[in-house]
């Protein structure tokens, strides 16, 4: 089987591209640690889910990000605003280019590791907030990947044109643990169920039509 | 004066883009520590430099680079190759995706300080071998910068059509010390003077026809 690296966060949508992907290839899922609020929790549930997908995990930490960066997201940043993902007060949680930074290492990982493929759960409902989870944005840093490894090592976001509620659809036909999945911006020992990636991971069960098995303080 | 991100190894090249950019700009430079045979030679003459420049210094540690990928570069690899620098031995000092994962840091860190501009002293001697120096990486991982954060972020490459030669020629007229630089592979007290950088520095001192104030042992 072909390798390939999975950028696993350890939430829903990460989670269902590393099942969809240990059918597919030989995976090794990576996790950041870059001081957000909910980092710790994320990495427990992300080598969890690892294991239970038969998948290799590296966890590599950038404390640069708490001490350098300004984000609402990050422990040196403020609090985590309340209420709907699209609103503009989730602009402050923005951790400038995060994504950019963590798909960079993964194409050096990748090159490392001889991996042709870098998998990236961004879908359709991102592009709102998030300049880097934008087309032009995936498009960009794809090319910069092929051009820039001898392997010539591609970015594919196979959820690019999905909502989150059809995600949840197919993770549920791949039998995504759904209850290990961590999400929650505040990083509390239940997810909050008020904070925008809260509302919107509830949205996203609830338009699905599947049960949804978080358990969430409000 | 608008403020711009440098990243300075503490070579010649970024030493002569760090006095350039210091008439232009108010610079943060900045210096990364990735686990190579040179990176503690290397930072000394970075942070000396931004100083003398009137610049900010900021170094960032990357360990998981010496840790996780493969290169003779790092201290986890194999040793260094004399020669030319285009010679095909030198492949093996390439870090996967290096320059890549070192500009989306500071396309980060350009965004959080409110800068649009990080400058890069790639050169046209660069291309050969690295795959991280072609103008086509250039401009993809630039394009993900403008795309990827708000200020829309650039990735500016004044010397890109420059030979190395004439950086040397530039950085005379700026009066960089390039007695404090340090470029060698191999992290000696001295430059080694037969590592495939040490030969091209030398060479371009000598084509410069400026006199290389460079100690090497051999």
């Amino acid at each position: 089987m072909e390798k390939a690296i999975v950028t696993l966060s350890g939430g829903l949508d990460s989670a269902t591209l590393l099942f969809w992907s240990a059918k597919r290839f030989e995976v090794s899922a990576v996790t950041f640690d870059y001081g957000s609020k909910h980092n710790e929790k994320e990495q427990t549930a992300a080598k969890e889910l690892a294991r239970l997908a038969g998948a290799g995990h590296i966890l590599i930490r950038l404390p640069f990000i708490n001490d350098l960066f300004q984000s609402d997201l990050l422990r040196s940043g403020g609090k985590v605003p309340d209420g709907h993902y699209e609103d503009s007060s989730m602009r402050s949680t923005v951790v400038p280019f995060r994504n950019g930074i963590m798909l960079s290492i993964a194409i050096g990982l990748a090159e490392s590791f001889e991996a042709k493929t870098v998998l990236y759960a961004a879908h359709a409902g991102d592009h709102a907030i998030y300049p880097d989870c934008r087309p032009g944005f995936l498009k960009a840093i794809s090319e910069a990947g092929r051009e820039g490894t001898y392997l010539g090592v591609q970015i594919v976001d196979p959820f690019i044109d999905m909502h989150k509620k059809d995600i949840v659809l197919l993770g549920n036909e791949l039998r995504v643990p759904f209850g290990l999945t961590y999400s929650c911006y505040k990083g509390g020992d239940l997810h909050c169920g008020t904070c925008g990636t809260c509302v919107e991971r509830k949205e996203a069960f609830r338009l699905a039509g599947i049960r949804d098995p978080t358990q969430y303080e409000a």
